[in-house]
């Protein structure tokens, strides 16, 4: 096998196979030549090749999102890096493990006037599990010799110089790499090359010394009763579930939990737990409350004696706020590493996974008495024909596309939803439980959906579905960019020529300038962009073919496409404002 | 007028108003509504509004790069900022002034896991020349008085903490503007806003307190006639002169230099800087010397006893290497801020502009007799006439395609260059004496410099044309979802397949893994991006049609037009290498 010939490019290499970091991006350049050539060489590496450093990074994203392992990133120097920046954000806040490698000039060569160069040192402190700075091969390092003269530099100097290098590179690789691997956190490694940056050699000529992550022991829980007590004693118990992976929590706890009349269970889309007995419209039961004169009575019958919560970012927006307002007497949240406090009311951070959590909690709690699930699943209820009644009787819009989307599923495909509008809508109807949903809402940014369900795609079993709105999917457009898109890969485009949700918002959009600088009206349609990178389109404005469409968009195909649906962009808001106006009435005389 | 209610984003655009910034750029978002009204009410501001913010801030970037003044960013909370990373880098190392502001979250918002909330202050800690995070209005801190108690905020202690933090933004918000406006460096104002966003008042509620920058008297330099000695004494003279803008240095002073037979004045063509006597193809007269046998002799021959330097960041390669081999004695650079030690000689920084420099300096200094002009003049007369030779007698390709273009620019125009080959390429030419050049070398990317050129045409008086390569241009292809793209703005995409600059390199262009990782050829024309965006489209492949298409492309039209040239992926560095050969033979046999 051929190796690059500079022992930091190998050393980098050989680190990441032994932690078993197998699927690498490579944007292209020259400065990361050495690293290019060790990944492409090595069979053990599945390597992609995306120019735009953007995508790329959410690609990665997509990848780690669904192996739930480490996937590296590998740019050249100067900016390319720095427009990796919104997906290592969005990894930060979302636990998934980006090993972001760069590489870079010799250090002596930064801020002296030399080309693609930045200080990339560190440039990603806000957010990132580490930064490892390696340093340059002396060996490599002609111009340095140059430069500082070669007084020093004997053949045992250099040779006790590379070895000095050596250790310090794999301390620094196997901390970050360790990092990546414990916190499910994003890492970046930058790697400084002297030229030539094209020199081969046939045998390895380092022997990294790796050292692997210890496994920790969970320490237990102190006071285990006390919280016990608690949680026996409390009539109102409100469980959220934030973003969750697909089958991550086991059906007997859920069972459990599921038929406590203490217990409610708020699950949101991208919490992925389904039963009867949950709540997966919350924005629909909290919507009424807030226009009813009873409202204080009302929000009060719902605050939760003790809140419990596990997963990831809470989508709906009112649900915050009525936590933030009616505070829990206890909130707990479950999660291995972190725990926010959200709601300004955390009170105990169970350090272990959830299902660990329920395995040792819930033998020792009891069933309560009580009226609370009782009471808010007949509210339920309610809503849910209510809102039948709704979506019968309204025109074609936004909130009906997304609706027959939402039916139109196929079983068990991994849906990716764009953020903005698209997850909020879709928070709107309960989800087929076969379907896995995915949203970045680490950032909950609208820059790089199409690119991350492109990557999520890569290795999953079902197809992917990524639906998404029209700003975000012109926004990512460079996410066609990409040579392994599967033929199987679905986008279906919600496309109401602007950024409707700003119509939603506290009422400014009668004023001149709200078409152009909130709701950023446009005029374009995904068939062009199709044309140019090889998707079939079709596109669509009304129901009936909608319906019709979606019958046989998902089946097999040799190519790729898109499902454009044309909603009129002014009469959307009044819609969905509507919908909330017409599920209130019920509860206003409640 | 009317307003927003929140004091502190009425004190944030009376600041910019105050201190001339009246170009804003703004993305769609709620955050930053505050600041949206604020900008867009007021007739003093010219609003644009651009979605994908990494185009949004080259755009920017490409106007305060022409009007030489800062021009301000706005966009919401969360990973929309990042994007705005690649062209603060850019700016930051070309000097100039973006204003990049970011409405945020307030403080106690952020990482409790609230949606597109991340860690914005500071976040571009590395390349950045101050970055303000003010504080957010305590007035419309409800949420705050509601987490913390309302106990400590009467009335009396909420108006007292509001007028401190009026004093801390003010002060905060003249620190980063007048660095701006002095130092001509990004700078970043965080701006964490409360809600309600969309409140308006008719009066202002603020009172800004302004402190505007101080003129600073240029400090005289200080023995003179020591530097005057130097210069006099020095047989071999070389001016170097990296990107500078167009018109900048008066005329006296080049003639001047032209005259001096110790003398040579090589310029790039990022420089704008032309006289017969100067040197505009550096690469055409280093290269044959690398090949030579004399390459050592030769060099020594070019070896200045003193190099002065001017301007930004210097594209050629090879005269960065053979100054760093060949070191000048002294090494003076002119700029009133910063002195890069780009070849590891720099004896001196005189930190004053060009034109006072040598007013004051030229006066006392005398021609020397030198064969130094003389000699490198004949060695260029002689490599313009092998170019023109070999010109003559190669196949169409991108050498032949770039060629044409820069003979077939019309007068007096704005040549936009693209990073990586097109600014190479170009610089193996001399340019029209009338065509003013631009080119990102601040971090030499790839990834706005469409952009740029559409932000650069806004107010530029003669037409602009972006010439550009494949990569840089689909890279930045949301650069043409703008609606701000002038009629008369031209694109002349050189279309080659793929990165061919890597083609180039050092022979590894045979491996199986080149074509994927390094030259990443794919199949794409910008054919259906212009149907998409409504450009007017013509795509050539040969010097005939190429040329015939010249001499009307830049006509009067309706619509923006994009000429693509097809160029032989293969055959292209077969031809750019030979030319280094069929140049060289002359030097060989010299």
């Amino acid at each position: 096998m051929t190796h690059s010939s500079i022992p930091s490019a190998q050393t980098v290499v050989l680190h990441c196979k032994a932690k078993g970091v197998k699927n690498i991006v490579i944007s292209p350049g020259s400065r990361n030549a050495p690293l290019t050539f060790g990944f492409t060489e090595d069979s053990f590496f599945s390597c992609f090749s995306i120019v735009d450093e953007r995508c790329a990074a959410f690609f990665a994203l997509g990848i780690a999102q669904q192996l739930k392992e480490p996937v590296a990133l590998v740019c050249t120097s100067g900016s390319a890096l720095l427009n990796y920046y919104p997906a290592i954000a969005e990894a930060f806040f979302s636990d998934i493990p980006l090993v972001v490698i760069s590489a870079d000039r010799p250090t002596y060569k930064i801020d002296i006037g030399d080309g693609q160069t930045i200080r990339q040192d560190n440039v990603f402190q806000r957010h990132i599990g580490y930064s490892a700075n390696l340093r340059q091969d002396v060996v490599h390092a002609e111009e340095s010799i140059r430069r500082f003269g070669s007084a020093l530099l004997t053949e045992d100097t250099i040779q006790a110089s590379q070895e000095k290098v050596q250790v310090f590179n794999d301390n620094e690789l196997n901390e970050a790499l360790n990092i990546a691997l414990k916190m499910q956190i994003p890492i970046h490694i930058n790697v400084p090359f002297e030229e030539s940056l094209y020199d081969y050699v046939e045998n390895l000529t380092v022997e990294p010394d790796y050292v692997f992550p210890k496994t920790v022991k969970e320490e237990p829980i102190s006071e285990m009763e006390d919280f016990t007590a608690i949680w026996n004693d409390s009539k109102r118990k409100m469980i959220l579930v934030g973003v969750n992976p697909p089958n991550s929590v086991e059906k007997q706890f859920l069972n459990q939990l599921a038929k406590d009349p203490s217990v409610i269970v708020l699950t949101e889309t991208t919490s992925n737990i389904h039963h009867n007995n949950f709540f997966p419209s919350i924005d629909g039961i909290i919507a009424p409350i807030e226009k009813s004169d009873r409202k204080d009575e009302l929000f009060k019958a719902l605050q939760p004696d003790l809140l419990l919560t596990f997963g990831g970012l809470i989508v709906s927006k009112k649900i915050k706020s009525v936590l933030r307002n009616y505070k829990p007497q206890h909130h707990w949240h479950v999660n291995e590493k972190k725990a926010y406090d959200t709601f300004f009311s955390l009170t105990y951070h169970f350090k272990t996974d959830i299902n660990n959590f329920f395995a040792r909690f819930l033998p020792a709690t009891n069933y309560l008495e009580s009226n609370y699930f009782k009471y808010w699943n007949s509210i339920k209820v309610k809503l849910e024909s209510k809102r039948e009644e709704y979506i019968g009787q309204i025109r074609f819009s936004d909130m009906l596309a997304f609706y027959h989307v939402a039916n139109g599923l196929p079983d068990g495909c991994q849906l990716q939803l764009a953020n903005s509008s698209t997850v909020r809508y879709m928070q709107l109807f309960a989800q087929k439980p076969s379907v896995s949903v995915f949203c970045n809402r680490g950032t909950s940014g609208i820059d790089g959906s199409t690119s991350t369900a492109v990557g999520a795609a890569v290795y999953s079993e079902p197809p992917t579905v990524l639906l998404t709105g029209d700003l975000s999917f012109f926004y990512d457009s460079n996410a066609l960019w990409n040579r392994y898109i599967r033929n199987d890969f679905r986008i279906i485009l919600i496309n109401n020529g602007g950024g409707g949700i700003f119509r939603i918002l506290p009422g400014n959009n009668e004023r001149d300038n709200f078409e152009r600088f909130f709701e950023t009206t446009h005029g374009l349609d995904a068939q062009n962009l199709c044309k140019m990178y090889g998707f079939e389109y079709q596109a669509v404005s009304n129901s009936e073919v909608l319906k019709n469409s979606l019958a046989d968009f998902f089946e097999e195909s040799s190519a790729p496409r898109v499902l454009e649906v044309k909603t009129p962009r002014i009469l959307n808001d009044k819609i969905l404002l509507g919908y909330f106006d017409f599920i209130s009435s019920e509860y206003i005389n409640h």
